[in-house]
């Protein structure tokens, strides 16, 4: 890698500005990349930050500004004078745009809107009317399309306006009078065919799309089945709006992750597109202590457990050396197939139908694993246990045998939980992420819980 | 959706293949895509799929299996006679033809190769080099490339060729006579200008790229980062070897992502391409057994702790209520902040300097949540305690204190561990995910247990 990026680096305009040599910083900048400024940006903050917004050269404003968190864009547009702000407003992609006037307060929209030029605001307000996680909400409307009845020549003269405006020119969609899809050619089918070809020749029919509508996780889910560079828009009419592009995909797909990991983990709320490092203490603290305190609450239901069954623990205390972990298998266990079960549904992988599949496949794994587990520790129960544990001769067998039937019970109904428990948040229509591990642990720890000392009440005379 | 969709969908097959209506099924089959077939192959599997194999024309065959999970693609090749198998090997993509000769049982690797045309067999050479999982392992081979001193026109003959080969044709790289990468043109720039321009005119000097030894992730994060519809891949002296495109790009990022949340719920090995139903229980186990054992064993720690606190515990038997709640809300709080780091980290967010940073963000975090979740079961403690629990009127003011103090310590060192292991495993080259939510769990329990008995015998006179 090394040897072959440019030799100039965001780092060094990272340093150039931390000891404040605006000349040298000046002259990185033309042979840096948008994206390598907005990195820069963001890692330095603060009065470097601001230095690099002084040494920008106009022109590359909209362009610096596309690749910053919208936060920041933000924060930087609603600065600027009236006049580059319409400027940079004209210039920026028109998803982007959207995206970045519904940061501004409220009282600046308007004024934002103002500013727009007659076709944008058009655009714009189009546009408006999805929702951000919505495939109409991450679409562009600035793509190629021609009528089924030009021929090359006319659709290479219609296009030559627009070339370098859009985004993506290797997809050029063919539509009727009315806008309704019908195909698409592509760029190389212009470039290589006589100019006198007629599109309807060349035209795929291939009218694969989303409705605006859709959530945008279904339009990456597409996209990735068939390959898609550019995935089609439609009303629900079957016209044509925009498109979502290959590099949205990748962007969507991140983000979903992101949600789904931290939804896992018990970490709610939306997740801006900030990095971890910039956002506040505060932000990390509201996003995270809910289900901490929820978890802490249920969490008593485990200890009150614990409590009732003092006569089983003080009767014979070493079974306080394998309750954590007999307790604890059950999380781990039931976390692990949480995860494969949610990790399954979010790649699509999982219908309403699979359930009992699921549920058979994880029985098997959870009666293996438990199997596996007991057998272990009952091994370990008899090799280390005259040492230094006091349970007397008579109880030793009961003992071994409590401990690993609590295990087998424990980890095959964790398993069992842990698996079915995702599928029943979707089932009423729950996002499948929200059965954190967190929830999951709690709630195999209570039954852990009472499996254990039940068994001991059951097989130990207390 | 569903009505922009064609009318037909896979799910049709399904049905249509097991019902064994097999003149149903031919018909679906020409209107349905590749991706389809496959996902229906993989949905039935059996009888009703062998089915489907007997029914595929031959000239689709490459194509359906270029869509197949390896494992399965590698099934079917290898029982083909070799006629047939020669051509489906030479109608597939040069990078899944790598990647399904290596599947093969070794001793039929050499005869598949025999089977290649000269040609083939030597891009499947160069590219058997790359290790799976780098860029050179991800790339492919055919991509379209001009020479500098071309004309527009020349460069039009030259791709005519190869028009309908290259996956990807948006991208024209400008190599010199040695293969060097020089930068590239966009196809719309042969397009929109006059035939006698000479290529180096509309070199646009982009010379980004990895080494093809590069990480796939360090690939699919450059293309990310500067919205690149394909990647050059290099060779140590800078020869454009092949090209990562927009398709593999999501593939690279989704498999990355699975493979970060499963090492994170400690489930090890290999992620293949194979769906979660069609995997095997064995495998299964295989995957997640090792940490479960592991930390069964090592959860004895926290049971060795308990035991050996049997004076406080049963001096006051109450504290058990409290003891599951103190222990869990550190595996809760650290998985969290484990959770966040990772993902920062796997986004490329945290440098090895950031360690600092993260422990000062997540030192204010823990004891915000810690003074949180403390206040709240100090409150708890006062207004439920005389119902039911015995604690003697002169302890609760002790025993308040033990409870909050416990887990204002818990939680912040807990934080404070989840955020801080992951980093310290990159210090010393593992992935950081391999620090997995469950080995924190485990970790922590002992420390609560630690922290709220050692407390509970310094205050409470027990």
């Amino acid at each position: 890698m090394e040897e072959t990026e440019p030799q100039i680096t965001q780092q060094d305009l990272i340093e150039a500005l931390r000891e404040g040599d605006a000349v040298l910083a000046r002259e990185l900048l033309p042979q840096l990349h948008d994206a390598d400024l907005a990195a820069a940006y963001e890692a330095l903050r603060g009065e470097p930050a601001a230095a690099l917004l002084t040494l920008l050269p106009e022109e590359r404003l909209a362009g610096f500004i596309t690749q910053l968190p919208l936060t920041d864009a933000e924060e930087i547009l609603v600065a600027l004078p009236d006049d580059r702000l319409a400027k940079v407003l004209d210039d920026i992609p028109d998803d982007i745009l959207v995206d970045v006037i519904q940061e501004m307060p409220a009282e600046y929209r308007g004024h934002a809107f103002h500013l727009l030029s007659e076709t944008r605001r058009k655009a714009a307000r189009e546009l408006l009317k999805f929702q951000d996680d919505s495939a109409g909400g991450r679409m562009t409307t600035a793509f190629a399309s021609v009528r089924e009845n030009m021929t090359i020549r006319e659709a290479i003269e219609a296009l030559r306006g627009i070339a370098e405006e859009t985004e993506i020119l290797s997809r050029i969609y063919v539509v009727d009078e009315e806008g309704l899809l019908l195909g698409k050619i592509r760029l190389r089918d212009l470039t290589f065919n006589r100019r006198s070809t007629h599109i309807a020749e060349l035209n795929d029919h291939d009218t694969r799309a989303v409705l605006a509508n859709s959530d945008q996780e279904k339009a990456v889910r597409m996209m990735m089945k068939y390959d898609m560079l550019a995935l089609p828009v439609l009303d629900e009419d079957g016209r044509l709006l925009g498109v979502i592009t290959h590099d949205d995909a990748l962007d969507i797909q991140q983000e979903e992750t992101t949600e789904d990991i931290e939804l896992q983990s018990g970490i709610s709320g939306e997740n801006t597109d900030e990095t971890y490092l910039n956002t506040t203490v505060f932000n990390q603290v509201r996003r995270r202590i809910g289900w901490i305190i929820s978890l802490a609450f249920i969490g008593l239901i485990s200890g009150t457990v614990m409590y009732s069954y003092q006569g089983q623990i003080s009767g014979l205390f070493a079974l306080t050396i394998y309750l954590p972990m007999i307790v604890a298998s059950g999380g781990n266990t039931g976390g692990q197939a949480a995860t494969m079960v949610v990790r399954a549904m979010s790649l699509g992988e999982l219908d309403a139908g699979a359930i009992l599949r699921v549920a058979w496949k994880e029985l098997r794994v959870g009666l293996i694993m438990g199997g596996i587990v007991a057998s272990a520790m009952i091994l370990q129960i008899y090799f280390m246990k005259p040492a230094n544990i006091q349970i007397p001769h008579q109880l030793l067998t009961g003992f071994a045998g409590t401990v690993g039937l609590a295990l087998m019970i424990q980890i095959t109904s964790s398993t069992l939980i842990g698996a079915l428990l995702p599928l029943g948040a979707r089932a009423i229509r729950l996002d499948p992420a929200v059965i954190a591990s967190p929830a999951i642990t709690t709630i195999v720890d209570a039954t852990g819980l009472l499996i254990y000392l039940n068994l001991a009440r059951a097989i130990l005379p207390l």
